[in-house]
């Protein structure tokens, strides 16, 4: 580590490029199965020794033909940076305005203190209140080549996945969200962001308060098939120890 | 492991469920950087173990609101899963024909014998000639609920990503292709897939001919950006020992 707090122009280059990746402290099966969405950050800066790791590795995702279109916009604390955030900020405030009464985290086991659902909504209503000084927010881009389609995610989505998983392999966490989508025009002009480049995600960063841990889901025999739709290999067992949660909110009525 | 070759219906589901995760032998952030395309597969089964690992981790990949709306279709050596491997296989062989021709790699470089050019070609025609017996092939879908975007995939392709690295972890290795979307609706009637459903790629498994090992990108500077579209942060450089790559084929004329 360098004596730098902000991520942003003190660090002399050449004294990363000298400077080896971090070692490795957790396991890559280990760190696939244990990397939380992480909502809640300490209030200070990501280094940049950290933010260079975590953005190499997002390079090292695949994309189709390894044509490398995507680009990785990284916001710390410039005013630049500063005036993003603010304005992910009240679109992810307004969003989960809205979210909260569509999925009915006002009703049934949301009302029940710690239940689950009543957990979720008190993090994500914390998330959304701080999400103007989140240290650090990622907007993985995709200069488009082709119509727009549900496939070309494949080539930004999987670098979506590596920021995530480096950060957990560097002690820090985060969350991949769509908030960046309803204040997109905004954006664009603030950024620079050309018009033919599809901006897929926000994903935020920082050192997290509480923890990593088994990532909990439906059991795999629900989500893994084999010889067809719906028939379920006898291989897919959780591992001993595996707990379960229920999927996401209900979902609405098909809007296709 | 088990006696059982086939990955199919012989292994009792009890084993597994009392069979703990196979041990990490690599490091995450090591994966993350060393996970390449593998297309080259020794002849031989996913064992059980393996599939179950792999799909494990699939399911630990985040998806939003964690509605967990993907499924895996997961197919090895029954008779539906020779049936798609077929179909899928002379999708690629036609593609690959076409892409020869349009992305120049019969002209030029592509010509020099062991230039990169080359040699993608020769791997990518080794690919596609025994595609029909690759060991393992996964069909990651999404279950809809709403109209088809560029977006749905950041629901499915992070649990790609965790496929490829999973198998890095466990001596194994993939490529994510797109290769189904043309034969999609025969692989529909096949496998039961409903209309509904978002088939969002194949991935093809298996022990590597060859290794893993330091993947080439462009250098992170021209990747990764700071406060703004073509602002490159000072911490943007390559650890020491980097090798790059050339981006893919050069792009066509946007057909949008």
């Amino acid at each position: 580590m360098t004596g730098n707090q902000s991520g942003e122009p003190h660090v002399p280059a050449n004294h990363l490029a000298s400077a080896p990746l971090p070692a490795d402290t957790v396991g890559l099966l280990e760190g696939l199965n244990t990397t939380r969405a992480i909502r809640r950050y300490h209030d200070e800066p990501v280094p940049a020794e950290v933010l260079r790791a975590i953005l190499f590795a997002a390079t090292r995702a695949p994309t189709g033909s390894n044509r490398q279109q995507f680009r990785f916009i990284t916001l710390t604390d410039g005013p630049k940076a500063h005036a993003a955030k603010e304005l992910i900020a009240g679109a992810a405030r307004d969003l989960w305005k809205r979210k909260q009464d569509n999925d009915g985290y006002q009703t049934g086991s949301g009302l029940v203190e710690n239940s689950p659902k009543a957990r979720m909504a008190a993090a994500m209503q914390d998330y959304v209140d701080h999400f103007d000084r989140v240290p650090a927010l990622v907007l993985p881009c995709l200069i488009r080549y082709r119509e727009p389609s549900s496939f070309e995610g494949s080539s930004v989505y999987p670098a979506c996945q590596n920021i995530l998983l480096a950060a957990r392999a560097l002690g820090y966490g985060g969350v991949l969200t769509g908030f960046q989508a309803f204040v997109e025009s905004e954006l664009r002009s603030l950024l620079d962001i050309p018009d033919n480049v599809f901006v897929a995600a926000t994903i935020t960063l920082g050192r997290p308060v509480g923890h990593h841990g088994p990532v909990r889901r439906r059991p795999i025999g629900e989500l893994v098939y084999g010889e067809g739709w719906g028939e379920v290999p006898t291989w897919a067992v959780d591992p001993p120890g595996t707990s379960h949660t229920a999927a996401g909110p209900k979902n609405p009525k098909p809007t296709y």
